[in-house]
């Protein structure tokens, strides 16, 4: 399929009825969405702490932060961070109140047994700095109008995860058992009777390579983890993307196969734009290379002509963010852009800064980024059913008003 | 002047009619003040927005955090990060509105001039990860009870600041003027008339080679920077005490003296324990290594015995925090700690943790933390007049049950 233009994209949109069109918001990249003047979705309850400015509420289960609210300094503030559930999360209030008591079961290991986080806790301690990426984090841009969120850059952010190594746990149990292939975690959202488990359970299989960095979290960016992001515990599967990260962890076991639940066998899978998705399909599981530029972003504002510090965020999946590129014509021509700040580590992500003299008109904003295995995050995105992973740089443009 | 055990300040302590003895806190450390059942003072409006549980209000300008509210994420969230505030902040309503237009006056350079927010902007960007830090911090454990807020721990926090580089700026302006050795901040706070603006105006010089690492702040920890915390613009001087880093920054200049305000000409000055303190007294300015502990901190809580993740944190000063210690015993015995989580640079703290077996009992938890250039955190304090700088590992080693 041969590449649009931005603007030509926007065009089909605009001619196909789309979410764009029907919000009147002729010649706005659908980046802009959370720009409408439609009344906004009030936050749900148990999100009711989130600043409800810098978000968009799509639906009661997935809130987006705005590109223009992710600031420069390199951790996303909590109350900020974007939320994306698949079930609605447990109402048991009674597990918030007492965290510690909250109980992990853990099996296909040595000797199979059950801790509470208060036992956890004496097990081990890391923090580990990462982006946190809904799968379907830029599935606005696909044109095939994937069902499920229409995420542009919002459903990520880079925090920090404090808790208990998994390796630490694995040591307490006398190792894994023989033979097994996979983490499987499992959410405590309860499973209404009589349904079949398999279509709702949240429960999640990845390599038991991920598990070498994977920690099981109390803490987010310094406070305990809130309900809306997993609490009282989550595992946290670092440069996966969020789905496998599973909230109020019940049960981690070392399996020999993938779990059966349907957001395992038939749900997040690179299936074809016109296939089914099934489980003969590549799961999602790594995230790639990608950046994009949050500051200028906005498409409401204009810009003063001269000098203007363009600036935004690069990762780099499973190996760090190398070295990021910008344009300021489209993607003609390219130069380096400089990182700034602190660096985390190789799941975090970087800020970067890039700085450019900008006439009056409308200028084309772009950014690429590389890893530390080379990659370079690319112009197309991988077309898929599900519209998963996009990593396309021409997507991610911003077209911006200077005068 | 021969050290007391921390058992017999609190004795002492007791004996004298101190705050401690007045709260009924017999056998606990002054540590614990905020654990008090007194009523705890209301959030001023202005930082209506902390979180409240977390915090203690020892005045409208005065609020710390509570040792048992650190986490271990090495990043403080900004709603528990402490305010000191040397006179009330300023009440205009405007300038929170429209940060971009708040002007810096810059003198003492080769082109003086004038430069709203929105023009800083432009110059630069820089995130600077540091360890903010009161003077004061540690004071409570002065015995000569010096006067000021008597902070135990909470006066400080590590936080990422977002703005420009002040090198950015002076190359804006033609660099410094001739024969200059001090970097002159003055706060935006009113001075009533009819007063020596001396007497009140919130100005501090600090060595022109603190320059090197200086921001110009409008953001911490990703949002913009709020008024608690010197919004819409906070000079940062990384590695020295917090009033330094002077808040709503209206003026920048390089000056061949130091100012002559009273906020540092007798204020913040290493004044032996019975002299008053004046320009004679060396300037606080630079901060040491130093280090506490924060989990067990807290004497309410009885920690099951067996094994115990013992963590806090460490900052090294104008350099990185290299190793840290603890012991179990109250300083007779230490060992290695292991730093854990991102190294965000040498303005920063690390997160340690040191995996202890604790038998039931009474154990007296220290650590001490050594410093890239070689400085280890000494047993006792450096004593002088108005309680400044406290970093002996002594004074803040928790006791904690266990059982």
């Amino acid at each position: 399929m041969e590449k649009l233009t931005n603007a030509g994209r926007r065009q089909l949109l605009l001619s196909t009825g789309s979410i764009a069109a029907m919000a009147g918001l002729a010649g706005v990249a659908r980046a802009d969405l959370g720009k409408t003047d439609a009344p906004a979705k009030a936050l749900p309850n148990y999100a009711s702490w989130k600043d409800a400015d810098n978000m968009i509420v799509h639906s009661a289960n997935t809130i987006e932060t705005r590109r223009t609210a992710f600031g420069s300094s390199v951790i996303t503030p909590t109350n900020r961070l974007f939320v994306r559930n698949n079930v609605a999360p447990p109402t048991d209030a009674n597990m918030m109140k007492e965290p510690d008591s909250w109980a992990l079961e853990v099996s296909g290991v040595a000797k199979p047994r059950s801790f509470t986080v208060a036992e956890l806790k004496t097990l081990g301690l890391a923090s580990v700095p990462m982006v946190l990426q809904c799968s379907g984090n830029g599935r606005a841009w696909f044109e095939h109008n994937p069902s499920g969120t229409q995420w542009t850059v919002g459903a990520a952010g880079c925090v920090i995860f404090t808790g208990v190594p998994v390796k630490a746990l694995l040591e307490a149990v006398g190792g894994m058992a023989d033979g097994m292939v996979y983490m499987t975690s499992t959410g405590g959202e309860p499973i209404p009777e009589g349904l079949d488990p398999n279509t709702l359970r949240v429960e999640r299989s990845v390599p038991i390579s991920a598990m070498e960095d994977a920690i099981l979290a109390w803490e987010i960016n310094g406070e305990a983890l809130p309900l809306a992001h997993g609490g009282p515990l989550r595992i946290i599967v670092p440069g996966y993307t969020g789905v496998n990260s599973i909230k109020y962890i019940k049960h981690l076991a070392f399996t020999k196969e993938q779990s059966p639940a349907k957001i395992q066998q038939t749900s997040y899978r690179w299936a074809p734009i016109d296939e089914k998705p099934g489980p003969n399909h590549e799961s999602i599981w790594e995230m790639p290379v990608k950046s994009w530029i949050n500051f200028p972003s906005d498409p409401d504002q204009t810009v003063a002509a001269g000098r203007v510090q363009i600036s935004g965020v690069a990762m780099g999946g499973m190996t760090a963010a190398k070295s990021v590129e910008v344009s300021i014509n489209g993607g003609k021509d390219w130069e380096k852009a400089e990182f700034i700040g602190p660096d985390l580590g190789k799941y975090a992500w970087r800020e970067f800064v890039f700085n450019a003299d900008l006439a009056a008109g409308t200028h084309e904003l772009a950014c690429r980024a590389t890893n530390e295995a080379g990659d370079t995050q690319p112009e197309a995105r991988r077309e898929n059913n599900r519209g998963y992973i996009n990593n396309s740089w021409r997507d991610h443009m911003v077209s911006i008003k200077v005068a």
